[in-house]
């Protein structure tokens, strides 16, 4: 395993991926104040952020409109309604669950729609039919990722033959991600050289999405860069599902692009992320989230020991070691 | 650089050094109950922790000792009015800063002490005191280490000056110490690297103290020891100066060798690390750290930034940038 660039110089395939909206938005069920993303988008666009991603393209026969915040569903009106005509360097992406988007019907054209990339979350199970909304969208001329998740707990010969499929599928950038928060650095750094080479032999790049559950997302999202992987996900605050997301306040100090600007983010942080979480939105790093990351365990039982507002973690902690 | 063991079996070099009073107490002034280390140490001796820090052996001519709890200064009764005779496997270690320590008069021969290791910390400018220490904690029959401070503002040719004169002492342990945050993991296993090269030559090991600033204490620590660094330093819950340590609770859920348990961790974390906080005692990751850690700064800016509970991030960052 080499490593790609030093920390003094920087590398132009890196990009930075804003997912504060749509990670976030399974904080708070996609329920934020148009004038938190219109600073959000502003924030983005200020900092020299690559893509800001708004949300979900969620079925609105699978999830109920009522039920969710706009961003869960990210009408093009909505998007276009905060961000105009965008004409910025920012880009704009929204997420796409296989099996949880009407993808046919929902997405349009990409000369007709503000957004630029889509991003396809996928389990190693239904990798063909992540093959099929992949080249469906790159067709319709939007840059395409895939994003296959649990693969902490996914057979590895069953990834390598899900790889080995998506090598040939029109996407544009292969996403590692950490769903659990429960891979180490040098886990990490072994995922991300199998990713790198398969997307390197197919004109790809890489990308990487962690989680914070073990305090590793920052670390393991710059250890997975330092080998090579160039698209890089984080959330302001590290606002996120459970324990959160990489950083982005992290993120933006450590890389070297002169594009990138710490300064808007920390404003942003000051303005709209303590207020935030002052009215009771709760996300990061605790306990409940270190054990299931520990365990390898997808975050749900955490979930709702922080909803009922527990702190009995060695009677958690016992629970769980049950596996039966 | 190779890698020394790997994440399923375990290396028996490894000692987990608990530092929560020593580097805790820099943020409470060292105002600990005696209820608080007790619990402490039963936790640690349940845990199967190697060593526990009881604080530092400061100067009381330099130190007021009405302004600072007993940990401070680590008086022998005071430690066996907690351990007794520490019948245990638990062993027992204090902090001993160069210039600020009456050793001649302050540490007596092991043999009348239940102390079992004394580490010297001290600055690249004043190894030749710290030499004189060692050797002299050494030949009273005590285990000692090194730990070099601030060695992320340090000319690196003279810290390669001061290895090779550290290596010719009698400590035991050189500890590669990240005193503000700041170092990310590809620095840390360069310079673990170095420690361990140097370490091995000489009969000795090397350990890391990490901060965790930029949310890379326990990412710092596991590299580190990925690659031979035997000696980890962590505390309950990261407490200690700033934005805390390497957590405890995350290190023991890594390491794989049967003696270490993490239960009695998160008991002693529910137990009295949140009615600790609950009573006003802060700790741990927040912007003005990360700041100051990307910076590579002292963090005493950040600290009194947090005790005056601002929260202007920006105008932080921004006079943090004149340097002058």
């Amino acid at each position: 395993m080499e490593q790609k660039g030093e920390l003094v110089s920087y590398r132009p395939d890196i990009k930075v991926v804003d997912c504060t909206i749509r990670d976030g938005g399974l904080v708070n069920n996609f329920y934020f104040d148009d004038e938190f993303v219109k600073k959000l988008y502003k924030t983005n666009v200020e900092a020299g952020v690559d893509y800001m991603e708004f949300g979900y393209k969620a079925s609105k026969e699978i999830f109920d409109p009522n039920q969710f915040g706009k961003w869960k569903f990210c009408d093009e009106q909505d998007i276009r309604s905060i961000v105009g005509e965008n004409n910025t360097d920012l880009k704009i992406s929204v997420m796409a669950d296989v099996g949880r988007t009407d993808y046919k019907k929902d997405i349009i054209p990409k000369k007709d729609s503000v957004i630029d990339m889509i991003r396809i979350a996928t389990y190693v199970n239904t990798i063909p039919a992540a093959v099929e909304m992949i080249n469906y969208c790159a067709d319709l001329g939007y840059e395409t990722t895939i994003n296959i998740m649990a693969i902490s707990t996914a057979n590895e010969n069953e990834l390598d033959l899900a790889l080995q499929l998506l090598a040939k599928s029109k996407a544009d950038v292969i996403y590692l991600v950490d769903s659990y928060g429960s891979l180490y650095p040098e886990q990490i750094r072994r995922y991300a050289d199998k990713y790198i080479k398969i997307a390197e032999e197919n004109g790809k790049l890489a990308g990487i999405h962690a989680h914070n559950n073990q305090q590793l997302a920052f670390a393991n999202t710059i250890e997975a860069c330092a080998i090579g992987v160039s698209y890089l996900d984080a959330t302001m605050s590290g606002m996120g599902r459970g324990a959160g997301n990489c950083y982005m306040e992290l993120l933006l100090g450590f890389l070297r692009n002169p594009k990138y600007s710490l300064d808007p983010v920390l404003k942003f942080i000051e303005k709209q992320i303590l207020p935030l979480k002052a009215s009771g939105v709760v996300w990061g790093c605790d306990v409940q989230y270190m054990i299931t990351g520990q365990q390898n365990r997808h975050p749900r039982s955490a979930i709702a020991f922080t909803d009922e507002k527990r702190t009995d973690y060695s009677a958690f902690y016992v629970a769980l070691l049950d596996r039966e």
